[in-house]
Parts: C-alpha cells; structure tokens; sequence
C-alpha cells in the first residue's frame, strides 16, 4: 500500500482549526512563499503560441540549451543529449527508478529523507534501504560502514538529496568522496536530488556529484526548478546522466508520457534569465529565517535543533511523546493568542518504524515576522503539551 | 524492457528525409494542427500571480468545480470529490493501473490499442492481455465470447478507447451494455479513455461508460484536455470514479507527484468556456479530412480503409509486406514531386506479434489541401513500392 503523506494527513486538523478561528502557521509544506521572479511571469504573459503543442519527449530543445548554459555557470559540464525534461522532480526520480533499478532491486537512503521517495520507490517496485543518519551530528553522511553493512546483492543504488530535505544538512566535499569510492566498488548508481543547490548559507559551496571524477556512468542528477525559483506549479525537473544507456531507457518512459508541460518549460527557460539580485536578495531571506528558527529552539528548554547549511528546512528535536500526536495536538487542542503551528512529524521522514518519534521537520516559508510568532507559538505550547516528556 | 515508441521510432528517418529537401507530411502523430481556443490564450496572458505555488494534489478546486460543469453538459453526473486531475492522460491511466491492479494482474485490451497503454502497463507490472478486433468490421468491440476466453484468475480491469486511437471506431451503446454484463460478472475494473468524446461524426453521439447503470464501483474514466481544445502542451487530464477506494488511492500516488501543474490547469479552467462554435467549425475540418482519407484510399487498388465513426485516426489496410519496411521506404527511398508521407505502421499498435503488417495508422491532422497531397503520395509510392503484395 502507498504511504499517506506525512505533510499531508494533517490537512483535515489544520481545515477544523482555521474553521474555530485559529491563525495556523503554516511550517509543515516546503511551498515557499518568496514570489516567482517577474521575469518568468511576465514571459508567460508574453507568450506567443497558437497551438499549445506537445514538446519534444525530452523537452523544448531551446530550454535544453538554456540548461545546458545554467549547469555550466554552476561548474556542472553537461550537453542537450545527457539530460531529459520532467513534469518536476517527482517525475525524474520515478524515471531515475524504472530505468536504473529492476522490481525487487534495493537503494540505500540515509534516513530521514524527503518521505515521496517511498511512493515513487512504491511505484517502481523499488525496495528502500533506510541507513541512519543522526540529529547529533546534524544528520551528516553515515559513516561508509553504515552502507556496507546495507550492500546485498540486489542492492544497485545510493540516493542522496543535498542539500538535505528535511534536515537542511549540506554534504561536505570529503563525504561526496566517500559515496564516490563506495559506488565505484559495489558499481552502483548514486541519485542525488540537488533540487536546493543554491540554498545555502554561512558561505558554504554545495559540490555536485557531477563532479566527482570517474563515476561518470553511475552519477544520476535530479532537479527540479520549484524551489530554485519558487515556480512549484511548473511542474518542471530534469533528469541529467552522462550514461547514454540509462538516457535512452529513460527517454522511452519520457515517451511514454509524451511530454513534459510547454508553458512550464517556457517559464523554466527565462527563469534562467533571473538576476542575481533576485537570489542575494531570497538568501538573505532564508538565512535570517533560518537563524529565528534555530535560535528560537535551541532556547526552549529540552530542544535541540542542528544548524543547517542549506535548503529551508530542519529537524528539531523536541522533549515529546510522538511527533504525530503532538503535531495534531497543535492543530485540534492547542491555541496561544488565537494562533497556532503547523509542523510536519519527522515520523514521516523515516522509513524505519520508532524514529522520528520525538522529532519535527520545520519548513521556513514564512516571514519572519510570522515566524517569531511560530516559534512563540511552539514554545507556549511546549510548556502546556500532555505528552511533554520530563527528560531527555 | 520499455519498447521504444511507434509514432517516434522513424523520426530519424524523416529528418534524414526533410535534409533531402523532401517534403513530408506528418500523418503519424496525434498532434492536431488546430488553433487552440483564444479565450484559454488569453486567460494564460492575463495571468496574474506572484507565486506560482503548488496546486492542491487533485487539482484546483476551481478547476475541478468548472470541471463538474463540463461533465454535466455533456451528461456525466460527477462531483469535484470523485476526480483527479492529473498531468495529462498519460499520468491518469498510470494512476488507474497503479491503483486498481497489483503487479502481475491482468488487463484485457482489444487490440490495435494506443501504443502507450504498454508503457504504463510495464511501468506498473501489469500484464496487458490483447484480444482481437477486425479491421473488417471497422474494429468494432470484440464478442463477448473473446472477452471470457481472455478473463483469468488475475485479470483484474477490461480497457477501453471510445472513440479509439488508433482505429476511429466508436462503441455503441449495446457494445457498452455488453462490457457492462461482463464487468459485473467477473468483479472487474473497466477503465475508458475517452478523450476524443466530441470528435464524432455522421450525428452519431458518444455514449460514456459513466451512464452505464449499476457498476460505479467498477467504472474509471480517463480524460485529457490535449485533443479536445488542442492543448496537448498543457499536460492536463483527469481520473474519475465514483469508487471512493480507488480514488483515495490514487490520492496517494497524486500527493506522491504533489500537483498537475498549474498553468495547464488555469488554461484548462478557461477552455471549458470555449464557444460551440469552436467545436462546430473543428468538428467540420476533421469531417472533411476524415472523408478524404476513407475516399482516397478506398479507391487505390488493394486498400481497405473503414469509414471511423471518432477520433481523428483511421487504420487503413494496404497490400504492402511489411508495414515498418513500408513506412521506412516512404521516408528513406520514395518522393513524388518531392514530397513523400509519413504514417504509423501498425505493427506498434497490436500487442501480438505477427498482427498489423499490412496496416497503417492515419492521423488527420493537416489542412485538407495537404491532407489530399499526401493521399497522393500514398498512391503513388504503393505502385511502386517492391515490397507490394500481388493479390490480397
């Protein structure tokens, strides 16, 4: 059976909130509020079209070129012929799975990890490894034995999502090394979701495992332009390998679905065109944010929440019972001033059954004025939750 | 393995052609030539959103709400709670097959059929089960007699396109009523794909498989804006059941994908406003483009076409050895006053192999003076054709 979503089964409590006249912050959904940059809507409004064709199976060759300058200018070598148009990142990890990966063939995922993994893994017949990865520590890469000791025979793939959702942790070149190593001895795929790329923070470089040298025909890149340029309504990703075998096994379930959306694909193509003022400014946003976010916790008493170096989310731990119950408690039980949180249980983002229990994943779409009033709102109801737990 | 596309596999042959400076007529693909509506135009150039968010997994509720309206027009009684709207058709016939059949189930088909059903029946381990229809009778629905010598233990769904791609036939109502008896019988789903509803010619009218009394529970309707208004670019489509099971699992796969994208959605909330007399002028063009095709090739020696009573597709039978070899040669070694015709062979519309070598899908999408070059060309290349069957 496909798995409830975990930023979604909430939805009915946060609906009965709002109905009572609660305010409801919104930190559970990875839906930025940041608007799309007016370039991309304003070609939108341009645009010129008598038929709304279908594009090429691949994508608009024109938007392909356009990619092709963008990787570049991040230091990613790619051409038009390595890289396939999807209907967003959702659709390029489902073809990464049924091109690389038979029914019944495993893929290591360090745990938590972004919880649709497990549907699209569903889908394709795919069985998900979870490996532990630690809030001690921030959630940085598991220690190489980790993933020795997952290595079975059915075993042909490593996915990583860097930087991390949900924890916001930013794999280091050394550890990218060490996948490196580990995928060329077991020759296994390594997918990584590098849909956040730019978000990151403190000065800190993300590195591609595009770059990592001489695993060419094992690296699959998958990204998405939803967050990049706050555009989730595109629907528009791209998977990127320089294995032509897994290009062309790839293209014929692109063609399958005969294209991915043109109007999408014309807004993905003058995104690329945003200055970069645009992003100095949407960083900056980020990083204060992340800052209230971080400090607010770390201050409410029995909390713990890592600082992460990129996306817009982390992991907090919290001195509770069950991050599923607390978090429903927040939407039907609980109210400070007429307002409230929502969060998304860290349960969800773990596919092994008792973790996360005393874990949130915070998304910080808000402002930070909205925010402050979140993090007050988290603390009050700290103080007052049934299931506090007296220590940690 | 995926197999590689019908309509796509002699691209190259034709781009080698056209670098000949022949000219070539597209009759091999489903991509009408017809304006899209300039009232959904429009609506996309006077779009006025700052962020382009994530819409609701099923779709906008104003969509969905607009989309009730549509269905009751044409006199399908439907609630927003019973449908999902997806990224295009493709995307609803996946969702169907994931949700309704475990890997290994059977679903039955009458073959020829829409060559992409495989894909999604090998992306969901679902085993296709073909049983013939006959160009003789215009590719009417099989007898029932079939249907029951194909039913085993793991069939699960019977499979329709009403009117059909790639034959144009059109079920009547008692064919409907026969699928309704034999549904019931065995438990099974029966899925139809009726995205060419309005395309129906001759005052013949369409009959859902929604209005089929006493198997709602068995009934899932597939649907796409891509034909009707020719937007296939947009990527918008629909799955409808009023089987709550169902639709609650295919929510699943739906809030997997997180949302159909946004723009086509807008557009496709638009063209439900489209004038009668949009359809009233289409529908006339592709009459007289059908009757082109049928007449055409009924005259030529040793060809049978039967007259499609929807769509915009014909299969025509030629006295020709091989429908691949025959398609190829038309691209690689045949021009008539330098232009030549590419069609779809058959062969990639029948599951079993052997079955449609001395067949070719038309489409009719080109103007009606174009449409009558091709048939030209048609002619021509069967005299001299080498690998021309004597007798039939």
């Amino acid at each position: 059976m496909m798995p409830a979503s975990p930023i979604r089964k909430l939805v009915p409590f946060s609906e009965e909130a709002k109905k009572r006249g609660t305010k409801v912050y919104h930190l559970n959904i990875g839906q930025p509020d940041i608007e799309t940059p007016e370039n991309v809507m304003n070609t939108i409004r341009n645009i010129d079209l008598k038929v709304l064709e279908y594009s090429h199976s691949a994508g608009l060759i024109s938007y392909r070129k356009k990619l092709v300058e963008y990787y570049k200018r991040v230091g990613i070598d790619v051409t038009t012929e390595e890289m396939i148009v999807t209907t967003g990142g959702s659709e390029a990890i489902l073809f990464a799975l049924n091109s690389c990966l038979d029914p019944g063939d495993e893929i290591i995922i360090p745990e938590p990890f972004y919880a649709n993994y497990n549907g699209f893994a569903m889908t394709s017949g795919v069985v998900v490894k979870p490996i532990d990865s630690v809030i001690e520590n921030g959630f940085a890469l598991p220690p190489m034995s980790a993933f020795e000791q997952a290595i079975t025979p059915r075993t042909k793939a490593i996915m990583i999502c860097n930087p991390n959702n949900p924890t916001g942790y930013l794999y280091s070149k050394d550890e990218l090394e060490s996948l490196r190593k580990i995928v060329l001895e077991h020759d296994l795929f390594l997918f990584s979701d590098e849909v956040y790329r730019e978000f990151t923070y403190d000065g800190r470089q993300h590195f591609s495992v595009m770059n990592l040298e001489g695993i060419d025909d094992n690296v699959i890149l998958l990204d998405s332009i939803s967050k990049r340029y706050s555009a989730c309504g595109a629907r528009i990703g791209v998977l990127i390998s320089k294995n032509k075998e897994v290009i062309c096994t790839a293209m014929k379930f692109a063609q399958a679905r005969l294209s991915p959306p043109t109007f999408g694909q014309i807004a993905g193509e003058e995104a690329i065109n945003t200055p970069d003022s645009y992003f100095t400014r949407v960083l900056e946003e980020y990083h204060d944010r992340r800052n209230i976010v971080v400090e607010s916790i770390n201050k409410m008493p029995g909390c713990f929440c890592p600082v992460p170096g990129g996306a817009f989310y982390a992991v907090a731990r919290l001195p509770i019972d069950d991050s599923d119950k607390f978090c429903q408690w927040l939407l039907e039980d609980f109210s400070f001033e007429g307002q409230t949180v929502m969060l998304a249980p860290a349960t969800g983002f773990y596919s092994t059954k008792g973790r996360g229990l005393d874990e949130v994943r915070i998304s910080y779409v808000l402002n930070v004025n909205d925010l402050k009033k979140a993090m007050k709102c988290l603390e009050e109801a700290l103080k007052v939750y049934p299931g506090r737990k007296v220590t940690h």
